[in-house]
């Protein structure tokens, strides 16, 4: 099929990847000629947006997006001629936290006590009713770390409110948790479901950096726990391709954080680790195939973040059980340049291996 | 760096999707706009030969080729700028079976009897010295069985001249083989080199269909052998890339019939069924990296064309352990259009497997 694709970062770039060897056709809307996608398919600079995104519909049979920042309006638009995946909403609510926090709170899926905040005023209630220490954000917009102000004492309020610069917020309860896991799993038209396992993730100022993939010490029950609070959302949602929920382990179970209507940097380990990658899952999904299996391939696996700068890619190449990704951009402070899979069979290998690669780590 | 491939068909195609998050950028020429490898970078189509291959080549900093037709002085014109691999030897040598036979028999390594034909009279002579059966082929240009004769008895030699249309052609003996197997190796430009399993290929009507990834029962020192044969080619040739040999596996040992320049088909297996694949190690040698390691991932594994029709592509969907690559061509008679792999690590699920996909067998 021809599949247009909102956006050219790094996530098209890979979808575009795993598309090709299935027989589909890229297409994609771009910033610019140099967006990391935009050498894997036709690419419509969106120097004016709606003709850019109309040239994309006309030249596909179906089409998808890269962010939960993409504008619904669009979407119902353009879903008039040209079916998109996932459908509009997946993304209303998964743009939106309270939107999510409300869905989650709907089917019995534990997360964080929170208030929507629209003025200084609600936000001193908000704390009263939750609590300090709380995380102010930006309801709509954010991603890696940003729009988020930690609130420890009440005297950070008015600076946590200025912050906002005035848009709609949500205050939530600070969740005190072991570790912070994710969930990917994708659904098809046909309402199949695949899940892949629980990954552990690491952060480093609001920035991915490493994801381990099984996560260590999961019950099969935790697993299935997670997969069930899964399944209600795709379910409810009617999402068609990968759905990602970030969840908190606690010790009182998973809580569950946030979620992105997309393949999610958490999943790229997939690409090597799993049978099916995230990426040729949600083109399965999207273009009404079976869906692949998402089993784990080797014992371990793990997926480090290359950020700002590229350091020492070539010694990546050097090392026997490593796969390097990059995404054809530029060094920038922060900066997702690209990744790098480790996989190995012994938890020794694993180790020296992700020992071998500080370089990369912050 | 970037790359630019002389030829877009499923070679360039996945050399591309090999080259991208290696952080390269690909450039083709093409007969057309539809080729498989068009899609996945610029691409510079040959309505002016000339003027193609020289936008390819400021485009690009370091040159590559898909076929052993590839036009000797071209490489050599365009290596005056601009860095071409394997080089004009490699190329010069593999595109003529005479010169190829030339250079087996001065390393050594072992080939059927031979002699160069421009003539009837020519024909005559080397069938009284070879014997037949003996196979006449075009010294150049042949591919997937086309360009071949089998001459069995006397009263077919004239025929069997006809049949190469006057250009020169080599008789070679006759074989008599237990199987067919080919070597892929990739040498760097540091001298490096790494080798693949020996696999075991079965064609029919000329094309292969049929790739056993380890060839079962090849012992150490078998593989070794094949090895040896390689690495005094590699080295002869001064070759920089990935080079692969067909053997005919005799009751005397290994026999060479023939070698190519390049990626093969007979390695398309490697893209999910070792560490690293022939058409990453491919990239890795013509940009001065280093090389990937060849271990197979799993005990079993195989690569099946399809030919001419797709066939029930989507059944290979359902099937857990199998990998589609499709090229994006329009269905003809013997026209490579795709391919299936099939991983495993149990003898059982290798053959079920197999046997569920014989719809794609001759």
């Amino acid at each position: 099929m021809k599949i247009g694709v909102l956006g050219a970062g790094q996530l098209g770039r890979m979808l575009a990847i795993a598309a090709y060897p299935l027989g589909h056709q890229m297409a994609f809307t771009a910033n610019s000629k140099d967006a990391p996608a935009a050498p894997l398919g036709r690419t419509f600079v969106n120097n004016n947006k709606h003709d850019a995104i109309k040239q994309l519909t006309n030249a596909s049979e179906v089409i998808t997006y890269e962010s939960e920042n993409t504008d619904v309006e669009i979407v119902k638009e353009i879903n008039k001629t040209t079916d998109v995946y996932p459908g509009a909403k997946s993304l209303f609510t998964t743009q939106h936290r309270g939107r999510e926090k409300a869905i989650f709170v709907k089917l019995g899926i534990p997360c964080a006590p929170y208030q929507m905040v629209n003025s200084l005023r609600d936000l001193e209630v908000a704390v009263e009713k939750i609590g300090l220490p709380a995380i102010l954000k930006t309801a709509t917009e954010g991603y890696d770390g940003k729009g988020q102000f930690v609130i420890r004492t009440k005297n950070q309020i008015e600076k946590a409110w200025q912050s906002m610069s005035g848009v709609e917020a949500i205050l939530e309860g600070f969740v005190n948790f072991k570790r912070e896991l994710s969930l990917i799993a994708v659904r098809g038209l046909d309402n199949s479901h695949k899940y892949y396992p629980l990954v552990e993730n690491t952060h480093h100022n609001g920035i991915l950096r490493l994801t381990i993939s099984p996560a260590e010490n999961i019950s099969a029950k935790v697993q299935k726990q997670a997969e069930h609070y899964m399944q209600t959302l795709l379910d409810e949602m009617g999402h068609v391709g990968v759905l990602t929920i970030e969840l908190f382990e606690t010790s009182n179970g998973l809580v569950v954080n946030e979620m992105a209507p997309r393949v999610h940097n958490s999943g790229h380990w997939s690409i090597e680790g799993a049978r099916t990658s995230q990426f040729e899952n949600h083109v399965r999904a999207i273009t009404n195939s079976p869906l692949g299996e998402t089993d784990c391939l080797q014992q371990y696996c793990a997926m480090i973040n290359i950020i700002g700068k590229h350091g020492p890619v070539n010694k990546v190449l050097e090392l026997s059980n490593t796969h390097l990704h990059l995404y054809g951009k530029t060094e920038r402070k922060g900066r997702k340049l690209g990744h790098i899979t480790i996989t190995a069979n012994t938890l020794n290998e694993f180790k020296t291996t992700l020992s071998a690669l500080e370089a990369f780590m912050p």
